[in-house]
């Protein structure tokens, strides 16, 4: 397959990329690296993207960013960081993309663990988890020409615990080679409208 | 208790309202009618509405638009319709109101069915109802001064079948007193961090 991968540079993006790229064409698209570049919140910019990018089978996105503030500090602004990138952002990515992917193509997005067991500081991303589970649950039963889409929602990766590890109490680490091994099974696989959940 | 209640004029407010009046003091706030007038969309104006309400203990919310359209036909911008109104709207009900509501206080917001048991053209108040799941079970181990919050969830609503039950096909339709039962659990309880399934 040929695979437009998004966010390809992060920890989860590079477990991605480092399962798929054994058996496929990746194509990456990054905001400040990649084969070609895009913001995810532009729907403009990512349809630009796809036109330059040409025939895809799947699309994977590992992109998104949102707020990590305590409750109290949280604000419209800030809050609207998350809904705007990750759950709009990749939401794009599949819009701008319904009529143009092969037949039978999947989109894969990222969420994480936060809605399911959440952490201090962690509304925004918990919010945005969310909405990309209900997203991809509804937009499944709607899409045609044997399209799918599923969301990989992993825990703190081990390779991400360094930075991060001190913000997740008690969380296991989750190896990126099983986060892997859900976006192969999100875009080689049968499965739609599903959260496969790595822990 | 002296309830802040948003949005009670829909189906599923008044069911809140009629179960929650029988026990309570009910301000009611709309963007049209009630007590006073506010626009959740807008921070500002939600703060200005709590300052002119003065004391309160909870706040319920069953306010919220979402667009309901074909997956092929959602855009950025009839898309954001419902993170900015159905997510952004209902959350901003709670930052703008954690300092001032009373200790021990609630926040109660309404999802529904729809990222659980999806339809035709209901991807964007899928995605807004997972949001806010994500947002309360979340939200809730921030909270402080015994402060709780939690989710509504209902099916169609039977009071509400006529208008709509053309698009909810095999949807089993809930009583108004059932879904007022919900609120009066959240609002009266001792629960948190719970999306409350009506169906």
């Amino acid at each position: 397959m040929r695979i437009v991968m998004v966010g390809a540079a992060g920890d989860i993006g590079q477990a991605a990329l480092n399962e798929l790229q054994q058996r496929h064409e990746i194509v990456t698209v990054g905001r400040s690296s990649g084969d070609y570049r895009t913001d995810v919140a532009d729907f403009a910019a990512v349809g630009d993207m796809y036109r330059k990018v040409g025939q895809f089978d799947a699309v994977v996105s590992c992109a998104g960013d949102a707020t990590f503030a305590p409750l109290k500090e949280l604000t419209p602004e800030n809050f609207m960081l998350g809904l705007r990138q990750k759950v709009m952002g990749q939401i794009n990515l599949v819009l701008a993309g319904l009529d143009t992917i092969a037949d039978g193509g999947s989109f894969t997005l990222t969420s994480g663990v936060l809605d399911r067991d959440p952490i201090r500081m962690g509304s925004n991303a918990a919010t945005a988890n969310g909405a990309l589970a209900g997203f991809v649950k509804s937009a499944a039963i709607e899409m045609l020409r044997g399209l799918r889409i599923n969301v990989v929602s992993p825990g703190l990766l081990e390779v991400s615990e360094p930075r991060y590890g001190k913000w997740f109490p008690g969380h296991k680490p989750v190896s990126s080679i099983d986060v892997g091994r859900a976006f192969a099974k999100s875009v080689e696989g049968a499965l739609t409208g599903q959260v496969l959940v790595v822990e």
